[in-house]
C-alpha cells in the first residue's frame, strides 16, 4: 500500500512543481499575450492531477494506510492526505470542476470592475462565488463543523467562530479605544520622507542586503519583483519572493521584502526530509502570517533595526536622507494612518481592516448580509471602525482580490498571525535577547530559534500545538494587544517629548 | 482517429509547455539547491510525456492518419510526427532512458573538465555519449540515409556530407584565401573602447531600446539575463530571450541581444494558428541560425545602423564615448581577430570555426578520428585553418557544450544559417531597400517581408523549400562568400584611408 502511495505521490509532486512554477511565472514575468495559452496547458495539467489524486487505487491505499498502526512523521502525513481525500470526495467533480472554471476567469472580472469602480459588475460574478461556498459548506459540514466554521477551518485548523469571536473581542475592548484615544497624536515626519522621490535602482541597492541582513537564503530563493509582493514556494529548496517599488515611497518595497522573506524563511527551514511530501510548507496561514509579521514588525520596524542598518540606507540615499536622523526614520516606519486600504494599512490598525471583513464574511455565510449589500455594510464599518467615509468601491468593498477567488475564511488569519506573533516574540525574548541579535547583525540567531520552535516542523503538528510548543501556552490574543499598546505609547510619546 | 490524436495532443502540449518553463527557470533564475530536486521533477514528467508519446493508440492513429489522404497544414504535421514516432520506435526504450539519464549529468562533467581544462576527466562520459550516437545511426539508418548524415539530417533535413563538403568547399576556396589575405591588415580603435569600462545598467538602458528598435514584440517575449544568451520559445505567444552582460565590452550584450531578437522574432512571427503543434517554432536550426545571424550581422553590425542609433548610445555613454564616432564606433563592432573561442569570432571567421568542428565529427563518425585522439586533432586544425596555437583544451576542444549533451550534427547548421542569410537578405533587399528601413527606424518593413516570405511558415515547409520559396533559387553558398569579401573589403579599406 505504501509502495502505490509512494508512487502516486512522485507523480502528483512533479506535476504540483510544475504548476507551482507556471503560477510563478504568470504572475512575474510571462508574456502577456501568452496568457490564454498558458492558462489552457494549466487546465490540462490540473485535471491530469486531479485525476491522479482521485484515483481510485490511490485513495483505496490512503484510506488503508489511514487504518493502520503509523508512527512518525508518516502518520501525520496519512492523516492529512486523508482529511483531504475525504474532502475531496464530499464535492461532486463536476460541480467542482465548473468552480475551478468560475474561479479561474473571476479575478479578471472583479480586476475589471475594480478598476472601474462598478461593484455591479463584479456582483453576478461573486454571487456564483457565495453559492459555490455555501454548498461547499453543505458537503463538508461534519458533526463539529458547521456553517463558516466549515471555511475557517481551511484556513486555520481548529480555529472557528468561538475562537475568531473571543480574539476580535479583545482587539474591541482594548486596542480599538487605544487606536481612538491616540487618533489626536500629532505625528510629524521630514517633509523630504514625505515628498520625496527614491530611485528604485538605488532602493533595490538596499534591498538587496536584506537577504543577507535576514539570512534570507538565496541559494535556497529568489527576489524578483510582482504587481503585488508574494512568497511562493513548494519545498525547502525552492522558495521564492517578490517585492515591489514605489518611487514615492522609501519604506514600500523595503517592508514588503521583508514580510515575504519572513515568510520564505520559515518555508526555507523546514525539515528538508519533508520535501515532495505535504508535510513541507508551512502548516497554517496564521501561524505563515505569524512569520512574515514577525520579520516585518517586529524585527524590521523596531528600534534596534534602524539604529543598525539605518546608516546604510543613509549611505545610498545620501542626499536625500542627509538632515533625516535613525529616530526620524523609525517613527517615520511606524506612522500610524486610519485609511482605506488594508494592504497600506500601518501596524496598529491592521487587524481593524481584518475585523470588518470577518464580521462581514460571518454575515453572509449566516444569511444576515446578501452580497447585493456588500457596499452599504463595507462602508458602515469602517465608519464605525475607522472613522473613515469610503469614497468608491475600488477603495472600498472591491478593494481586495480575496472574496474573487473565493478565499472566504481567509482574512481572519491575517490579524491572527500577528497575534501569533506577538506571542512568540515575548517568549523568544526571555530565551534570546533579540534586540541584541539584531544590534550585532546576528539575525541568525534569531532564526535559528524560529527554526528550533516553529519552523522545522512543517506540518507535522498541528498550529495549535505549535503555539503550545513554542510559547508553553494556548493562544492568547492579550500578548498582540499589550504589545501595539506598549509599542505606540512609546511611539506617540517620542512626538510629545520633540 | 484524428480525435485521439488531437487528444494526445493536448495533453503532451501542457506537459511540453511545463517541461520548457522549468527548463527556463533551471537557466535563468532557478535557486541552485533547487537542482537536485527540480532534476527528479522533470524525470517524472520526461517519463509521463514519454509515456504518452509513445502510447499504442496515439502510434496508431499517426499511423492511419498517415495514409489517408490529408491535405493543408494538416498534411505536414502528420508527416513530421509520423517521421517522430517512427525514429522513436527504431529505439530500444530501455537504451534510451538509459541515455537521457546519462546526458542529464554529462554536462555538468563538461563544465568541471572544462573549469580544470582536464580533458580526461571528460573522455569516459564523452565516449560514452559517441558509442550511443553511433548505434542511434546503426538504428535510424535508412536506404538513403546513412552514417554521419543520419545526425545531420535531425538538425537539417536534407542537409547531409555531401552537400555540407560542398559548402564547406567553396568556404576553402574563397574565404580562407582572403582570411589568410587580410591578416596583416591593421584595426585600429579608440583605447575607450578596448580599455574601457561600460556600466551595466547603462547598458540595460540601451539593450531595452533594442526591443523597440527591432520590434521584437514583449507582448509575447521577455527578456532576462542567463550565463550564456539564448532563445527559448514553445509557442508564437511565448519566445522568451536572454542577454549577458559584460562591463569590459561594451558590445557584447548588443549583439547576443539582436542575435537572440532575431531568434525570437521568427518564433514570434510563425502562423499563431499552428500554436500546439508541431508546425509551430522554427523549422531547422539553419534557417533559425540565418535569422538570428542577419539581424546580428547584416542589420545590427551595418552602417546604416550605428549611423541612426548610434547617438542614442553615445548620450548614455556620454563620458566614455564622447570622441568616438559613429564610424569608428561601426568598424570596432566589424572588428577581425582569428581567436580561440567560437562563440567570440567575429563574423569574418566565424564559420572556419564551423569547418574545424565539421571535419573533426566526419571523423569521428567515419572511424578515422577516435575519442581520445581529438584534443591533438582540434589543435592541428586551428593550427591550419586559423594559425593559432591552442595553449589549453578549455580554450580548445572542451569549449563548447554541444557534445556533452550529444549533439553532434548540430555544428554545421551554424555556419549554414551565416550562409542562408547571406542569400536571403540579397533578394530581400532587392524587394525593399533595407538601409533605408534602418534609417528610417522603420525595422518592422523588413520583419514583415521575412515573416512573409519566412518566418510565418513555421515547419509547414522544409529548409529547402523555404530557401527556394524565399529567394527563388537553391541554397547558393557563393551568396556567402561574396557578401563576406565584399563587406570586409570596405571595412578593412577603412583602415587604410585614415
Amino acid at each position: 500500500m505504501k509502495q502505490i502511495y509512494e508512487q502516486f505521490k512522485k507523480e502528483i509532486n512533479a506535476y504540483k512543481y510544475a504548476l507551482w512554477l507556471m503560477g510563478w511565472d504568470d504572475e512575474t514575468e510571462a508574456p502577456k499575450a501568452s496568457k490564454a495559452y498558458r492558462t489552457e496547458q494549466l487546465e490540462v495539467l490540473y485535471t491530469l492531477v486531479y485525476k491522479l489524486e482521485m484515483d481510485e487505487k490511490r485513495l483505496a491505499a490512503i484510506d488503508q494506510l489511514a487504518k493502520e498502526n503509523l508512527t512518525g512523521p508518516f502518520k501525520r502525513e496519512i492523516e492529512l492526505e486523508k482529511k483531504g481525500i475525504d474532502q475531496l470526495r464530499k464535492i461532486p467533480q463536476a460541480e467542482y470542476i465548473a468552480y475551478q472554471v468560475l474561479i479561474s476567469k473571476s479575478s479578471q472580472i472583479w480586476a475589471e470592475a475594480k478598476k472601474n469602480s462598478d461593484f455591479e459588475a463584479f456582483l453576478p460574478t461573486l454571487e456564483e462565488i457565495i453559492v459555490f461556498q455555501k454548498k461547499l459548506i453543505k458537503y463538508l459540514e461534519t458533526d463539529t463543523l458547521k456553517g463558516y466554521d466549515v471555511l475557517l477551518d481551511m484556513y486555520e485548523e481548529n480555529m472557528g467562530i468561538k475562537e475568531y469571536d473571543e480574539f476580535f473581542k479583545v482587539l474591541n475592548e482594548k486596542l480599538v479605544p487605544f487606536v481612538l484615544k491616540t487618533a489626536k497624536v500629532k505625528q510629524k515626519f521630514p517633509s523630504v520622507l514625505l515628498k520625496g522621490s527614491f530611485n528604485i535602482e538605488k532602493q533595490k541597492q538596499f534591498n538587496h542586503r536584506l537577504a543577507d541582513i535576514l539570512s534570507y537564503d538565496l541559494k535556497k530563493g529568489v527576489i524578483k519583483e510582482s504587481v503585488h509582493p508574494f512568497t511562493s514556494g513548494v519545498v525547502s529548496v525552492d522558495t521564492r519572493v517578490t517585492t515591489a517599488y514605489r518611487e514615492d515611497l522609501i519604506d514600500a518595497a523595503i517592508f514588503s521584502t521583508i514580510h515575504e522573506m519572513g515568510h520564505g524563511i520559515y518555508e526555507q527551514q523546514v525539515n528538508p526530509e519533508f520535501d515532495g511530501s505535504i508535510l513541507s510548507g508551512g502548516v497554517s496561514m496564521g501561524i505563515h502570517e505569524s512569520q512574515s509579521r514577525l520579520f516585518e514588525n517586529m524585527i524590521g520596524r523596531s528600534k534596534a533595526f534602524w539604529d543598525t542598518y539605518y546608516p546604510a540606507l543613509q549611505q545610498i540615499f545620501a542626499k536625500e536622507l542627509k538632515k533625516v536622523t535613525a529616530e526620524q526614520f523609525h517613527l517615520y516606519v511606524n506612522r500610524v494612518k486610519r485609511d482605506f486600504i488594508r494592504i497600506e494599512a500601518d501596524e496598529l490598525t491592521y487587524s481593524l481592516h481584518i475585523m470588518i471583513r470577518y464580521e462581514i464574511e460571518k454575515a453572509l455565510f449566516n444569511g444576515k448580509l446578501q452580497p447585493k449589500d456588500l457596499p452599504k455594510t463595507w462602508n458602515k464599518l469602517y465608519k464605525k471602525y475607522l472613522g473613515l467615509t469610503v469614497k468608491n468601491d475600488a477603495f472600498g468593498v472591491l478593494q481586495d482580490i480575496h472574496w474573487s477567488i473565493g478565499s472566504f475564511g481567509y482574512f481572519p488569519t491575517y490579524a491572527l498571525g500577528s497575534a501569533y506573533a506577538a506571542q512568540i516574540y515575548d517568549v523568544m525574548n526571555q530565551e534570546i535577547d533579540v534586540e541584541q541579535c539584531i544590534k550585532n547583525n546576528d539575525i541568525r540567531k534569531i532564526n535559528r530559534w524560529l527554526r528550533e520552535h516553529i519552523h522545522q516542523y512543517g506540518k507535522l503538528k498541528t498550529p495549535k500545538e505549535i503555539i503550545l510548543n513554542a510559547t508553553n501556552k494556548p493562544f492568547d490574543p492579550n500578548y498582540y494587544v499589550d504589545y501595539l499598546v506598549k509599542k505606540y505609547t512609546t511611539i506617540f510619546k517620542a512626538y510629545e517629548v520633540n
